[in-house]
């Protein structure tokens, strides 16, 4: 799988993909992360990348020409005209060309999953601007917003969806992950856990943990996870994948809720 | 305004405070910025801060004593106790203590306008790992998740949430951000942007926005960005601000689109 991002700050992202998970698949040869400055592409002597937008009004829009030229050159290397060794990937592979901005369509867990089957991504990423809406017309295939807030750039939106696509490839997680992180997978949010030490500062671990019975406690996790998302994102009941015995708990769940309101 | 993020990964928070509006809001003494890595609070010569969980399971779970240390160690630094120069903060605010985790409350525009008051905040971010449900219950006054999909730390997220809050200071922002990127606080997404060329690939500036004719562009930007908001994001239409007018318009919009669906 290759990466690239498209940005006016290189080094945001370059310190990013060293660490951690995304470093660890680089260095594995799972993915291929690369950070390109389109103001290289400016073709302007001034280096400029964006404009006062026409019809008027505050602010700069990225011009269309830089964004283009970029998408290009990383083509160009991955294509079938690319030097042997530059390419790693097919010529016949359609990169996905993924515009980050607050109209696109809101992020999962579920699109993670389907672009984690890609072989090549490319990431525009905007910077305080607006985008010339050429090119979101004629050159991007996606656009994506990481939720409903309102920030300087598409930098850490786009580091936020790479890490998320790259963590499901084959090999990436090694052992030292676990299914603990994996609340929107199964559908529900996650059960509590405790460690040691079994008494902190006076508050202690569930005794049912400590018990032994690991029947008893695969049963209390389970009610645990379907109360936590009860209370707090009921909407994800809807889709989860509910067992019979699990719609009884629920059942029971709520009738005790609505005592408790009494 | 004063910002800890509590990480085992401080290197990739630092790479990012330094950068873009972060760092200019740094430089310019409008927010303090510090990385803690709660390895250092780990109490023990392994400097371990994960255990496996009670009740077996994969995955690892942290620690609750080097979170609890590390967030004392914050408060001792900012609090009645602290050496002349070091407490830029009165010991009288109490600090947001806020958890990144996928089971927190769905991070918004209004959160964020919300935390944007505060004075402190302190984030805590775990990586791979879930957290001892004791730091929940006993130490952090917010949970949030950033939108629903699985990452491999709250780094990305809690570094999100900051870049929205730290943009809404007072004189973080300057004169080269405009509203043009305030999808959410207008309640509306943009409508579309477009600067030089006027003709790019044959692709051409609407006529609209050549006209000079600035009420009319009015009229035209504000109906775009009710069909933009219409066709991706209708949710958005329930709680946005909307003239009669705008009312009429959409009513138009509906019914042209339902007359191309025939």
């Amino acid at each position: 799988m290759r990466i690239d991002v498209l940005t006016l700050f290189p080094e945001m992202c370059e310190g990013v993909f060293g660490t951690s998970i995304l470093g660890k698949a680089r260095d594995k040869g799972i993915v291929s992360l690369n950070a390109v400055n389109f103001r290289d592409f400016s073709g302007n002597k001034h280096n400029s990348v964006d404009d006062t937008p026409y019809g008027g009004g505050g602010g700069m829009v990225l011009k269309p020409d830089p964004i283009f030229a970029a998408v290009e050159h990383v083509l160009a290397e991955t294509g079938p005209e690319a030097s042997p060794g530059e390419a790693a990937i097919s010529p016949l592979v359609k990169p996905r060309i993924i515009l980050m901005c607050p109209q696109g369509q809101t992020y999962t867990q579920q699109i993670a999953e389907e672009l984690a089957q890609e072989q090549h991504l490319i990431f525009i990423c905007g910077h305080y601007e607006g985008y010339d809406e050429r090119i979101r017309e004629h050159l991007v295939t996606d656009e994506l917003s990481i939720g409903d807030y309102v920030l300087t750039g598409g930098e850490l939106p786009a580091l936020t969806v790479i890490d998320s696509i790259v963590r499901l490839q084959p090999g990436a997680l090694g052992n030292e992950t676990s299914a603990v992180t994996d609340s929107f997978s199964t559908g529900l949010l996650e059960y509590p856990h405790y460690t040691r030490p079994a008494e902190f500062r006076g508050w202690k671990v569930p005794d049912m943990l400590l018990s032994g019975h690991h029947a008893n406690i695969e049963v209390w996790r389970r009610e645990q996870a379907l109360q936590r998302t009860l209370e707090r994102r009921p909407d994800l009941l809807e889709t989860a994948d509910l067992t019979a015995k699990d719609k009884q708990t629920l059942k029971r769940l709520q009738e005790q809720a609505s005592l408790n309101e009494k």
